[in-house]
């Protein structure tokens, strides 16, 4: 089925609801899924729409020029996407494993639409991983006073594959300011921690020692300020005092997994928007 | 803020959405939250508004005649509720008290926005709950062969009381289709298990004869069929090999209580619509 | 039946277990249950024995003295608990109710083996509570600088009640340095966040903002250090961006109310040990 | 570290514990763990102890003999475990990939500790993931009336590569009475459903018809009646009344994925005893 979905912000006021979907109705579009949001408390409105594109005559031009003549006259911010577009995703990565694993046996049985174009890494052990999915391997190793080259390298490939997210499954290297605003609201990072509890290194050690009764992890957008980006997703387990850090790591990457998958998946099916600190993460 | 919900639904079709809010903005209304959901699988649309009625002119009366002059020509079934209107919940128990104490304690709280103007039980158990939260309490004993009777002291009660809702809180009697047709969609019983699993008596027991690893607890409307009617919420917990069936039961009432608060409350709040055997339960 | 329960902790070495079950089983002791936990990383082993004293002619006096002489000879360090002893708590309470109404349920349902002697708070709002309970009430407001003396009306109260354990339901007062140390590892405190997330205060308006996807609440021991005691028990609840502080709030209750349910049972059942920051929680 | 673990069971009586700890302490064994279970239901007692013999001079013929002698005079049920033996695990599927995947993974990873000599399946579809892990795929089609056929074809390749445990990752064919008595408790199933709700075909179609508000997975033994073997892991997710039974689909497999691997994991770590229809799982 061709479908478009909008994703709509503005300052919120009454008859928005009435003139959004009356501008399609009265263009015949068939909306199969709406849904709004107030933030009461910042005046902001937030919608989402699913379009049902089948047996319209309309070219993208035509429905990006009418709806953007429309949108100019009420102040709408918008984006517009198209269910038959595959977005390109990067996965970048270090050591560990089994985000990317997860990430790609969900993209392989076809429950996460996308494409993995190429894998990038600052150390080759996970190479075998992208030959078994045959996906291309890049490595470019983070060199001691020579990071900002590393990170234009990457920079360099990502534009080259017209990349739409890049996805940091376990990628352990802080990014610059300079890659983060490459790829405003397009980076998606996994913190193996119940942010904002445990910011920072070696979480599951200072869980142990502080005796929480559960971990989490915690999928954000990456921005300037480490571990402060708008948080999509996050899910926590029950562990016992019996969990040793050892065993609270194998924990956590079960966690992870799930939780970065999410909020991947919610991305690309257009379900996010960013407001300042926060994310509306429209339901499917 | 004086508010009006409406809970419609209809044949699925295009335009529903620009026409039922165009008729709200076209008379300058605000609609503070409005949620659709169409099942493709059985071709209904579903559709909930919260309309702010603060500063408006009209009448209820207006309001619905004019609403329901424009349903009639799109063919929508529809309900409307004011804000202000605090519903009338009768509260049928018989021995055990968790669940009547966690209603009780929310109300007082403010956190369920209803009336209990009465207890109703077939023993005489619970009378002192009832008197410590000041709440009038009818013992109807069910005598052998008199059920009937019984039945219709109780319905009489609830009649006399105006009662919106029935709250079968661990009521132990198997109500009569008769008691149940005349409060359709209007009782809410509590099933100590996770339906459909364990339908009937001692769900803890058989549980634990089964060697589930959890238990749960469902609330839903009561239909002739016993534990047959649509869900409105469940909840389950995790549970070992070494809880044996008093602790199951223990564990069980924590998950009864919330189980059947939280459904308690999206009924009072409007927020459920029954469609067959399913209910949509719209959040909050 | 009657019943005794030791809880254990020494330094791990070889040999413990056999020791300890031989010093109960040469005496024809039936051993109910035993758990046992050791802690690799601080080297220290912990146990906890139910001993089943139904039909046994031995003396509580007879039994300390014994399992104190073999007890010294290992170098454990233990305490004894007898199932027939009732624990006395005291709640201590402010404004808010639901924590308050579900530990009362609790007891009178004989679901937390223990005795409520009395409700102390620092405002007279929740006498009435006290009241359908029938649990005396003393309302000891906090005076600008006065906070001693109130401090001290108040230990003076809970000795004369000989009271074992101090449960803080929602009391918004910081207790001082002198206080905690007069009940070590005897106060029980709930924070309404997921700890060590938001200490301090206002979590759920701090958690809207910083847009968590989950909230929680968390169970600890006081200690000097404000949110820093061990913790004994936390859980949590998914939330949206829907969810607004007031119902962040709203949904934080129902966490708390049982978070702190579930630790309160979990230390009258003398199933917790605390080793440091930590706590050892054994299952029931 | 090399360990010995030993599962045992008897009927329950005074004194095991001492007995049993102090024929190991005796010999001077370090006991690394040990839990014990008591069903007071059926008097039975249930072990599990985990022997460090790092520094242990004796044999596993010696052990065996030794421990042999004295279980017998107790009237003990038990087996003995080695750390150092990895287990032999066969993955049977059919066509679909999504448990596959997740097992390799975890062995892959070094969090699951077995061997996968082969995959088996009655369909070839998943030869490429096998290819991918490099693991020898068999494929063995069921052709109508020679299921029999099939079945021996698959027991001799089990049987010749030494197989200890049978996984049934998503393997859509019902074994035969003969199968699973050549395999008694070494075949573990995953049902997508959370039993005994939903036994048999089609399990999300019929919870998205009855409208439940959680859908959930089960891992168990496979026994001679269909679905109704030991129950060793099970998990749930919350869904709404939106998730339609494709949706319900593609969140069931992230449930039985985590549902399998973990009951997979206890196996092997042999934490898992059959009583009856119940399983004793003890915790890590």
């Amino acid at each position: 089925m061709r479908e478009a979905i909008l994703l709509i912000q503005t300052a919120d006021r009454k008859g928005l609801l009435a003139a959004i979907s009356t501008f399609f109705s009265s263009r015949s579009f068939n909306i199969l899924q709406c849904r709004q949001y107030t933030d009461l408390r910042e005046g902001r409105y937030f919608m989402r729409i699913r379009l049902d594109l089948s047996d319209m005559e309309i070219t993208r031009k035509q429905l990006e020029e009418e709806f953007g003549g429309f949108a100019a006259t009420l102040g709408l911010e918008y984006s517009i996407y198209y269910g038959e577009d595959k977005p390109k995703v990067a996965l970048l990565v270090s050591k560990t494993s089994h985000c990317l694993y997860d990430l790609l046996a969900h993209v392989r049985e076809g429950d996460l639409g996308c494409e993995i174009p190429l894998i990038i890494s600052n150390h080759p052990d996970l190479e075998h991983v992208a030959d078994m999915f045959r996906v291309p391997f890049f490595c470019f190793p983070v060199e001691p006073g020579h990071k900002a080259e590393q990170e234009e390298q990457v920079i360099e490939l990502l534009d080259r594959h017209h990349i739409d997210l890049v996805v940091l499954a376990r990628y352990m290297q802080v990014l610059s300011d300079r890659f983060i605003e490459h790829y405003p609201s397009r980076i998606i990072n996994i913190h193996h921690a119940f942010l904002p509890a445990f910011q920072g290194g070696n979480p599951y050690l200072r869980a142990w020692e502080r005796g929480v009764k559960m971990i989490g992890a915690t999928a954000h957008y990456a921005t300037a300020e480490l571990d402060e980006g708008p948080i999509i997703e996050q899910d926590v387990e029950r562990i016992t005092h019996e969990s040793d850090p050892d065993e609270l790591k194998r924990i956590g990457k079960d966690i992870e997994r799930r939780v970065l998958t999410r909020a991947v998946r919610a991305h690309l099916e257009h379900r996010v928007i960013i407001s300042g600190r926060r994310t509306i993460v429209f339901s499917r």
